[in-house]
Parts: structure tokens; C-alpha cells; sequence
């Protein structure tokens, strides 16, 4: 079986992983968002890019989910001293492949081909493709004015409630042309990651054209809901829901991607969620989602595939 | 007393510390070697000015002569495993200084006002004046053809003979401005430390009207010889002026520096040497040169004031 998957952050890597796992790395391919990359300290950074890259060299931090494992963080002390910024913390070690991925788009490389360089050294055989090589720009908008994402998400510890977002630059971008290359022939399943719908998936499905692709392949699209037992494992989608006056339920991220999907995914704590997700003309799966050990995330990899199986043999009930 | 000081790398920064600490802060500047910057890993490395800016803010590495102290390599470490380029050793903590720098500059800032933010915030009082703030490179020639300095310097670590030098860029630089003010009016001392006179001090004077600017000031000029007993204490010198063909005693140095000096100092081992420097014509102190402890540094700093104060009153003889 062959996989194209959505991922934004640390949900989506962990997802991600589990496929890279369970299938032949040319058999994967994820599509990542880069709506929260940023130029920072004459560096371009790109965390959803770096947090799979990292998860799937087997390099992610362990502890706060993020960077690298073994950080060390002389670099920022030092920095500090200087009167530097430091409220984004890059570690010693991470700093090389920001120092790398600069050097190489300031020699003409595209984000695309700098992530497949840095990929290819850190031993990742499976294909990781930016959602576009044009810069798309993930905006909140809060009552008192509209933040940078990362301003909002690290600087300000998504403190302020937000009231929508934008996606700077998202008209004029371009698809990956790699990412049209990687539907055809067309996968057996498309996976939206449980990444956070606004701020992840939202972003890579703002790029003009890349949602009509993913739909036109013929591919069953399925995504795995990010919000279990009515919270997020990790991060703000939850209370980002509250804040839009959204409810805080699987059903409303079905909802949320409306139809672009073909299936969705929900918790064993949500099952009586199935019947509401079903009643949006959604196939529907009941699955251990919550992903702690590596036998976890391949284990709900195996399952989606089954699940996106079953809806290309007309099985399962849904849209196709 | 005034001093202004001329100064490249470890030699020239440890008497220039020895001026630090033996006058008020805003009695010294010094004019230091950009010959020997580069761009590197999109940063823009500046080895003299932070040789002397680490040694200044007492962060000098204490093994290496380089670098700053209790440094550590867990970039370096991540960027060979990225297959970036590592000949050259950034250190965590010297790298933010780097980034810092490059951010600076990519802000508009000049390499003097860089220069100047960076050494406040290092806590440094005294003035430190890059040479120029327009780009001039040193060429080290080789029979085998020309090398950056820092290929030459570093990657190569001095091994190929040298034939001869250039300083591209020099033709159109334009002297740093800040050194007219610092000559204006004329300090009671203008000092070439005791660096290498090819690859420290003359890209220095390579740049147009800078050496007129020294002598237009009437301030006594004297030069502290970099070899002493027919050895340079640390670097090249020696190597090169044998691969010159040039006789490695400190009166070829004296030689060398030529119409510009008024007194040359030659250190105690040399004390025979004396007599060949003042057939040049020039005024002549024998002292202990070879600076170990900070006491040492800040001995010869006094003795070379006294010896300049000597000649501005005509004590000794010379050209003045």
C-alpha cells in the first residue's frame, strides 16, 4: 500500500513515523505544513518540517517533544549575553541544520530540495515534501491584533484567544510540483494526520489547487481526529475550538474538514462520536489513537490503511 | 596617555589587553585586521575583531589561543553529521556571536557599528575600530596558485609556501572614518602590536590613506617586534619570512615596516639585534616582550608608552 499523509506537528510526526514503520519507505510520502516556518536570527526556520525530520531520524527530544534529543543550549546563553533574541529556543545541535537548510536555499536550493538533502543525511529514505517552496504564512488574529504564528505559539504561549486566522501569501503560492508527482499514480490512502486542523492542516490546504489534487487522484481521503475524550493530546486545537466557539469533539473536526474527506477516525474514548461523524455522510472508525509507544503509532498506521482499504473497495459506507 | 594600537590576531590582542588595563578606556582604540574575514556557513566571521573582543571581555580561550572559553562543539558535532563544511571549528557559544553579527549587518548596520554593539554588550570600554568597514580580503600566493587566507590559514593550517600576499579589495576601501576621530587630536602613542606584519598589520596599512592618516598626525608610530630570537611565538611569521626569503631576525621586521616606524622595540634575546635596527634610523628599546601572565601584558604596554613618550619629546633618536 502506498500513503500520502498531511502532518504539521508533533501528532502528524508521530503518525508519520508509524507509517514509515509499517510500509516500504517509497511507499510514504508526507506533505508538510510550512505555514509556521519563519526567518529568525538570519535563519529560516521551518519547525513542522524539523519536528518529522527529527521524529522520523529517530532524533526528536523526547522530553519536550520538540528539537532534538541531547540538546544542549550553550549557544542561547550565549546569545542572551549578547542581548540577542532568545524567546525561540534553538539548541546547539539544531542549529546546524538551520545553518545548513540557510546555506542551501541562499545558494538557489528550494525549501524542497534543502528538506531532501537534510533528510538524505540524517538517513530518512522516505519522501518529505514542504507544502510549497512559495512562503505561506500562518497568521492569528486576536482581539488585539493579528500575530505572527510564532509569536503567537512560542513567544506568547497561545495566551491570546484567537478569533481566526489568515494565511499570508497562500493565494499566490504554487503546489509542490513533487506533491502532484507523488499522487500519480494514486496512493491507496490519503491520512490527515491528527495535527491541528487550524494551524496545520488548515495552512496545507490553503495553497490554491492542492486540495482539487488531492481530491482529483481518486484516493480515499481520511483524516484521524485530533481531539480525543473532548481535549487535544498536545498543544492549543482544543482551545482554539472554545475560542471560535467551536465544540470540542471529534464530530466538530470532521465538521471542520467538511468534504474533502471520505473518512474519519475517532478515539475509543469518543465512540459515541461515531454516530455524529457518520451522520455527516462520513465512514467512520473507532480506534486506539492515543499514540505513547512506537507499537501505538504503527498500530493506528495499520489501522487507517485498513480503514482507507476498506472505503476503496466501497465497503464501508462515506461519499465514494 | 592616548594610545592608538594596530592589532590582528593573539599576539596583537594580548598587548593590546596590556593597553586595557593600563589606561582609562577611553585613552586606547584599536584599529584592527578585517584581511583575514570571511563568509562562512552564511555567517560573517570576523577572526581578529573577536580575538580581540573575547580578550578584551576576558573570554578568550585559554588552550587554543582562540575561540572563547569553556567552549563547546555540539554544532560542529550536528553539522558534520549534515554534512556541512567543518574545517573551520565554531564553537556553540563564539557562533551566537556570529549570528548576532550577520543579523546585524543584515540589518544595515556597519561592520564598525556591528562591532561596537557586540563589545558593549561584552561589557568592553575601550574603542574598537575595524580597519575598514568596506571588504578587503587577504590572498596568501602559493606556487600552486592563490588561497583565501582562511584555506590558507585554517584549512590548510600554513603548510603550503608562500611567494607573496594581496589584499583584493584594498584598491577602493575606504579607511574605517571613526580612525581620523581617534587621531584627531593625535594620541601620545600609535602602537603595531606585535602581530604578524604580512597578514595582520599589512592589510592594515593596504588601505588607501591610512597610513598617511597615521603619519599626518604627528603622533610617534612604533612597532613591537613579533619575533624574538628568531622565532614568531605563535603563527606563521617565521615560516613566511623564510619562505620570503627574509632574514627571521626583528630588524628584516623593522625592514619591513620601513619609513613608517619611528622606534621598533625588540625583545631582551635580541638585545644584539638593537644595533641593526637603529642603523635603520630608527629609535631602538630592548625589553621582555614574551607576554605570559597579564602582568607581562600590561608591563610592555607600559614600557612601549614610555618608549613612545620618549620620542615625542625627542629623547631618543629616530626619524622624529
Amino acid at each position: 500500500m502506498k500513503v500520502v499523509a498531511l502532518t504539521g506537528g508533533i501528532g502528524g510526526a508521530k503518525l508519520a513515523l508509524g507509517f514509515a514503520k509499517a510500509l516500504p519507505a517509497q511507499d510514504t510520502a508526507f506533505i508538510v505544513n510550512t505555514g509556521d516556518d519563519f526567518e529568525h536570527l538570519g535563519l529560516h526556520i521551518s519547525p513542522d518540517i524539523d519536528t518529522l525530520v527529527y521524529t522520523l531520524a529517530g532524533q526528536a527530544g523526547l522530553v519536550a517533544g520538540w528539537g532534538r534529543r541531547g540538546e544542549t543550549w550553550q549557544f542561547m546563553a550565549a546569545l542572551e549575553e549578547l542581548g540577542g533574541e532568545t524567546w525561540f529556543r534553538l539548541g546547539d545541535k539544531d542549529l546546524a541544520l538551520h545553518v545548513m537548510r540557510k546555506q542551501l536555499l541562499a545558494g538557489g536550493a528550494t525549501l524542497t530540495a534543502a528538506t531532501a538533502a537534510i533528510a538524505k543525511r540524517l538517513g530518512i529514505a522516505t519522501t518529505v515534501l514542504p507544502m510549497s517552496d512559495d512562503p505561506v504564512r500562518t497568521v492569528v488574529q486576536t482581539p488585539t491584533g493579528a500575530l505572527a504564528f510564532q509569536h503567537y505559539f512560542v513567544r506568547d504561549r497561545c495566551a491570546p484567544p484567537v478569533t481566526g486566522f489568515a494565511f499570508a501569501g497562500s493565494e499566490t503560492a504554487r503546489v509542490n510540483p513533487r506533491i502532484e508527482a507523488a499522487l500519480d499514480p494514486a496512493p491507496d490512502a490519503i491520512v490527515i494526520c491528527p495535527s491541528n486542523p487550524f494551524v496545520s492542516v488548515d495552512p496545507i490546504l490553503s495553497v490554491p489547487g492542492l486540495r482539487e489534487l488531492l481530491r482529483a487522484c481518486g484516493a480515499p481521503i481520511v483524516a484521524v481526529s485530533p481531539i480525543v475524550g473532548g481535549r487535544a493530546i498536545k498543544g492549543p486545537t482544543a482551545k482554539m475550538m472554545r475560542e471560535l466557539a467551536i465544540p470540542t469533539t471529534a464530530e466538530a473536526v470532521a465538521e471542520h474538514y467538511g468534504d474533502i474527506l471520505d473518512g474519519f477516525i475517532v478515539d475509543e474514548q469518543d465512540a459515541s462520536a461515531a454516530d455524529a461523524v457518520r451522520s455527516l455522510g462520513l465512514a467512520t472508525r473507532v480506534a486506539q489513537t492515543v499514540m505513547q509507544s512506537l507499537d501505538d503509532r504503527t498500530e493506528l498506521a495499520r489501522t487507517t490503511l485498513d480503514f482507507a482499504a476498506s472505503l476503496r473497495k466501497g465497503v464501508a459506507t462515506g461519499r465514494g
